[in-house]
C-alpha cells in the first residue's frame, strides 16, 4: 500500500508559487508565495502542509513531522489543558502565536477571542502533526472538505490522496466520515498525515459496531467509540446530542423529513427506546473525555432542513436552543464548541440562522453546510449552496462545509472534490471581502491590477486555480506570446478598453485631473491642442476584455 | 450553409418534459409539462421555442413563423405604438396578455407595471417572430446570455446554434455582440429564428465601419446604424449615453479603469474631439426612432467598475445619475427603458448599487451583469458573480446578464454557454423564492418531495438540467433499476434517514401528533408496546442522502 499510496499522492507547488515559511518564536508558519513579474510578491494563506514543499513529504508510512511535541504549553488550569482553559487564564500558547501569524492579526485577538468562546483552535493533543488554524467570525472564513470512504468504493490509499488534495486546494480541516470496514486504518492513516485539523461522526463508527442497527447503540459502545478516536487524535467530533425524544415529531410533517445521518439515528434509537437521547443524557461525561484531549465539540444539527421548504422551522430551531444549552455546559468544563447549521435555507431565511445560533449559543462560532438557496439544480449544488455559503458566511458563519457537484446524486470523485473546494474559497473569500479581513482585498486587487496591465501569468498565479485558469486561456490563444501580450483574447489585437484606459489615465496625469473640479477647470479652457495630441496618439487601439455592453 | 444549420442546431424536448400549448384569448403560450410518476404535473415556464416542440421548427431559410403579425394591437397613441404608450393609456396589449398567462399573474399588474415604467416588453414591431416576455422586479428574474461571433471564431450556422441552444436551458433574451465581418447577416438568422427578444450594441457596428477607430465615429454613422438593426428587429439596444465628457477622467485613479466596451469607445471619442458625446446631444432624436419601432433602450454602464477595487466610485454613480436624467426623457417619448448595472462589486456594496437605481432612474427595471463578488477566480467566474447576480436579483434587478466560465479568460463554447445560462438559472430562481414569486417554490418542493419519496426520474426530469444529474447519477449507481431504488448511491440499501423519516412520519400519525402538546401528552403515556412495534418495524432501515453530520 505504501507504494500505491507514495505513488498516488498529488505533490509540489501549486504553478506559480512556492513554499515560504516565516519563522515565529522558533516556531515555522507556512505561506504560499506568488511571485509577481513586476518585481512584488504575496504572500498567501497556506493549508496543504508539507506536500506542496520544494522537496515534498511523502513518507506516508512515516507520517508527517510531531513538530507540536516540540512546543512547551502552559500547565493545565483548574485540570484542563484545553485552548479555551488557557485563553480564559490569560495565557497564550504556540498555537495561538502560529495562528495570529497565518491570519495577520495581534495574538491578543486571537486569544480574548478564544477565551470569549467566539472561536475555536481544534487541535487534539494526539494530532501533533497539525499545523494549528482558528475558526471565528473574527477570522478568515474557513472551509471543510468531506472525505471517506463508503464500502467498497475506495482503499485508504485513495482517501489520504483525497486529503491531500482537497488541501492543495484550501480546505482548512478535513472530515472523515468513513463507513463500512477499514475504518480505523483508514482514519489512522489520515491523521497520521494530515496536515490540518481532523474531524469525525463517531455516531458512524459505533453504528458499525452494532451491524447498522440504531436501536442497538448505546452510551458503552459511543463512549469507547469516542475514546478510540481521541486517543489517534481526531481534533473535532460532530455530536448530535440536540435531538431530542420531544423534538422527534416536530420532524413527521416535513416535506424532507429528516436528512442528518446521525440526527436519523439518533431519532430512531429515541423513537425505538422512547427514552431520551443518551448522547444528551450523558453529556458531561462526553465533556470530560473531550477535555482531556482538548478535542472540540461540533454539536450536530441532527435535524437540520433537507429542503427549501422545511427551511427554520419548529423542529430546527428546537434543537438549535438545546445546542445552546450544551454549549454552555461544554465551556463551563473548559471544552471548546462550535455548532452546527443548515443545510437548505431560501436567502431571506439565511440571517435568521446567524442571529438565533450568536443569540442562543453564546456566538460560538457557526460551521454550515452551505447553505443551498433552492433545490431545483441537482448536479450544481455546489453553486446553488455557494451563494448560500457566501450569504452566511458574511453573516457570521466561520466555517463552510463544501458541498460537491455530486451532492444528493452519487459519490464525488477527484474532479468533484477540487470543484467543491475551490467553489467553497470563493464563497469564503467573498464573505471576508464584504467583512473586511485585513488580507482578503489585497489579493483581489493584485490580481485586478495584474489583468488592467496585461500581466497575463501573475493573473493566472494568483487565481486560486491557477491550472484551470491557464487551461481555458490556452483554448481560445494557445500560443505563448499571447500570455505576455497587451490584448486579449476576448477581441484580437484590434482594440482595447484597457488600452483606451491607460489612455485616459496618461491624459489625466497630463492635465493633473484629480477632482471634478479639475477636470470642470479643464473644459473650460481651449483644449484642441490636446484633443489633436490624442487623435495622434489614439490611432492604435484595441477591443475589450469584457466585451458585455 | 442551410444544410449545415440545420444539422447543427439542436432540437426536441428536454429530458422528462413535452411542449404544452395553453390557449389564451386566441394566442398559444408554450410551457414545458414535466409529468411525475405519481400522475400529477408540473408546467414550467418555457424559452425554448419551437425547437422543442414534438415536431421541431428546422427550417431556418424560413425562419420562425411570424405569430404576432396576426395580433391586432391598439392605435398609436400621441404617435406613440408603444407598450408604454398603451400600458399608460390604459390600453391592454396582445403582449401584456400573454406574459400574464406565462407568469401567471393577473393582466393588470404587467399593464400597471409598464405603464409605471418598472417593468419592460422587450418587442420590436419587425421581431414577429418572438414569444412576448416581460422583465421587472414584479415578475421572475430573467437571464440573457451573449453570444456573437468575433472574427473568424465562428460562423453564422455557429451563432444560430448558440442562441438555439442558450435559449433551451432558459436563455430569457439573447444578446448578439457580433463584431467583424457579417455583422448584417448574422443579425438577419438570429432575428428570423429566434424565440426571445434579441438586444444588441449598435456602437460595435457602427465602429466596424469606420475600421476601429473610435475618433472617426459620428452621429450620423451611428444613426443609421440603429435604423439598420430596428428595421431587421432588435429588440432593445445598449447605448452608453451616460459616458459624458466630464466624466471620463473620473476613470482614469482605477484600478481597472474602463472596462466596458462601449464605455471605452465613447470615452475615447469624447477626449479625442473634446466633445461631448454625441449619443447625449442627439438622445432626443434617438428617442424618436426607437419609438418608431418600439424598441426598449437598454442604457448602458459604461464607466462600470471592473474590479473589486472601482465598485460603487464616483466614475460609476455620476453615470449613473445621467441615466435616470436620460430615463425620464426616454419615457416622456413612450420609449421604454431598463438600466444596465455592473460588474465587480464585494457583497456588501451590492444593496447601494439596487437603491440608487431605484432612486435615480425611477424604478426602471435593472439590468445587472453579475456581479462578480470577488476578482479572485478566473475559469470560476460564473460562480463568483452567480453569488453577488443572486444577491442582486433578491435585492430588485429585473435580469441578468449571464458570464461564463470563460470571462476575462477566452471565448465561451457550447458548454460554456450552457453553464453560464443553467448557473444564472439557478441565481434568478434563488431569488424568485427570496420574494415569494407565486411560483418559484412549487418547483422546488415537488423536486425535493420527489427526493424524499425516492422518485429518481422525477427528481430528474425536475431539475434544470435533467441531462447532467441523470449522468451523474449513473456515475456511481448505472443500473436502471437504481433510478427506482428507495435508498441512493451515497451509503447503499443498508440505512437510511428517509426511511427512518417515514417511520417518523408514521409513528406520528399513529399517535396523532401535531402540536408539541400532542408530544409531551404522548411522552406521559406508557409507551412500551409501541417501542417494542418499533424495534421490529424499525429492522431494515437505510443509510442517509445527506452524509454529512
Amino acid at each position: 500500500m505504501t507504494t500505491d499510496s507514495v505513488t498516488s499522492i498529488t505533490t509540489g507547488p501549486i504553478r506559480g508559487s512556492h513554499k515560504h515559511h516565516e519563522s515565529v518564536d522558533g516556531m515555522s508558519v507556512p505561506f504560499r508565495r506568488v511571485e509577481l513579474s513586476n518585481g512584488e510578491h504575496l504572500d498567501l494563506y497556506d493549508t496543504s502542509g508539507p506536500y506542496t514543499d520544494a522537496t515534498p513529504h511523502t513518507d506516508l508510512d512515516g507520517g508527517l513531522p510531531r513538530t507540536r511535541d516540540t512546543w512547551t504549553r502552559p500547565d493545565p488550569v483548574d485540570g484542563a489543558s484545553t485552548q479555551l482553559a488557557w485563553a480564559r487564564a490569560g495565557l497564550v500558547t504556540p498555537e495561538m502565536r502560529y495562528v495570529a501569524a497565518r491570519e495577520g492579526v495581534d495574538v491578543e485577538l486571537v486569544r480574548s477571542e478564544v477565551a470569549a468562546g467566539r472561536a475555536v483552535i481544534p487541535a487534539n493533543h494526539n494530532h501533533p502533526e497539525s499545523e494549528p488554524m482558528i475558526i471565528g467570525k473574527a477570522f478568515a472564513v474557513k472551509v471543510n472538505a468531506n472525505i471517506g470512504n463508503s464500502a467498497v468504493t475506495s482503499s485508504v490509499a485513495e482517501e489520504v490522496e483525497k486529503m491531500v488534495w482537497a488541501t492543495r486546494w484550501g480546505a482548512d480541516t478535513i472530515m472523515d466520515l468513513s463507513t463500512g470496514d477499514d475504518i480505523h486504518l483508514t482514519r489512522e492513516w489520515i491523521m497520521r498525515n494530515s496536515p490540518v485539523p481532523v474531524g469525525t461522526v463517531p455516531i458512524y463508527q459505533a453504528l458499525e459496531k452494532v451491524k447498522g442497527d440504531p436501536t442497538k447503540l448505546t452510551w458503552e459502545i459511543y463512549r469507547d467509540t469516542v475514546i478510540e478516536q481521541a486517543e489517534q487524535g481526531v481534533d473535532y467530533m460532530t455530536v448530535h446530542a440536540g435531538v431530542l425524544l420531544r423534538y422527534v415529531p416536530l420532524a413527521a410533517h416535513r416535506v424532507t423529513g429528516i436528512v442528518s445521518r446521525g440526527g436519523s439515528i439518533m431519532a430512531a434509537w429515541c423513537l425505538a427506546h422512547h427514552r431520551e437521547s443518551f448522547l444528551y443524557t450523558h453529556f458531561d461525561e462526553l465533556c470530560e473525555i473531550f477535555r482531556r484531549y482538548d478535542i472540540t465539540f461540533s454539536l450536530g444539527d441532527g435535524l437540520r432542513p433537507g429542503s427549501i421548504a422545511d427551511a427554520n422551522d419548529e423542529a430546527q430551531f428546537a434543537e438549535l436552543r438545546t445546542l445552546g444549552e450544551l454549549t454552555g455546559i461544554a465551556k463551563s468544563h473548559g471544552v471548546q464548541v462550535m455548532i452546527e447549521g443548515p443545510g437548505h435555507v431560501p436567502m431571506h431565511k439565511i440571517a435568521e440562522n446567524v442571529r438565533l445560533e450568536e443569540e442562543w449559543c453564546e456566538e460560538a462560532p457557526f460551521y454550515t453546510l452551505g447553505p443551498l438557496a433552492t433545490d431545483i439544480a441537482p448536479a450544481y449544488d455546489h453553486i446553488t449552496s455557494a451563494i448560500g455559503a457566501a450569504m452566511i458566511a458574511q453573516a457570521g458563519t466561520a466555517m463552510l462545509c463544501y458541498v460537491t457537484p455530486k451532492e444528493h446524486l452519487g459519490l464525488p470523485n477527484r474532479d468533484d472534490v477540487k470543484v467543491g473546494v475551490v467553489t467553497y474559497k470563493i464563497a469564503a473569500h467573498a464573505a471576508d471581502l464584504a467583512k473586511g479581513h485585513p488580507r482578503a482585498q489585497e489579493r483581489d486587487d493584485a490580481l485586478s491590477c495584474a489583468r488592467f496591465e496585461f500581466r497575463w501569468n501573475d493573473q493566472f498565479n494568483l487565481a486560486l486555480d491557477p491550472d484551470t485558469a491557464v487551461e481555458y486561456h490556452d483554448e481560445t490563444l494557445p500560443a505563448e506570446p499571447a500570455k505576455t501580450a497587451h490584448f486579449c483574447s476576448m477581441c484580437g489585437p484590434k482594440f482595447c478598453s484597457m488600452r483606451i484606459s491607460a489612455d485616459v489615465r496618461a491624459f489625466a496625469e497630463e492635465n493633473d485631473l484629480r477632482t471634478q473640479a479639475d477636470i470642470d477647470a479643464m473644459l473650460a479652457r481651449e483644449m484642441d491642442r490636446k484633443s489633436d495630441e490624442f487623435i495622434a496618439s489614439g490611432k492604435n487601439v484595441y477591443l475589450p476584455i469584457e466585451p458585455v455592453g
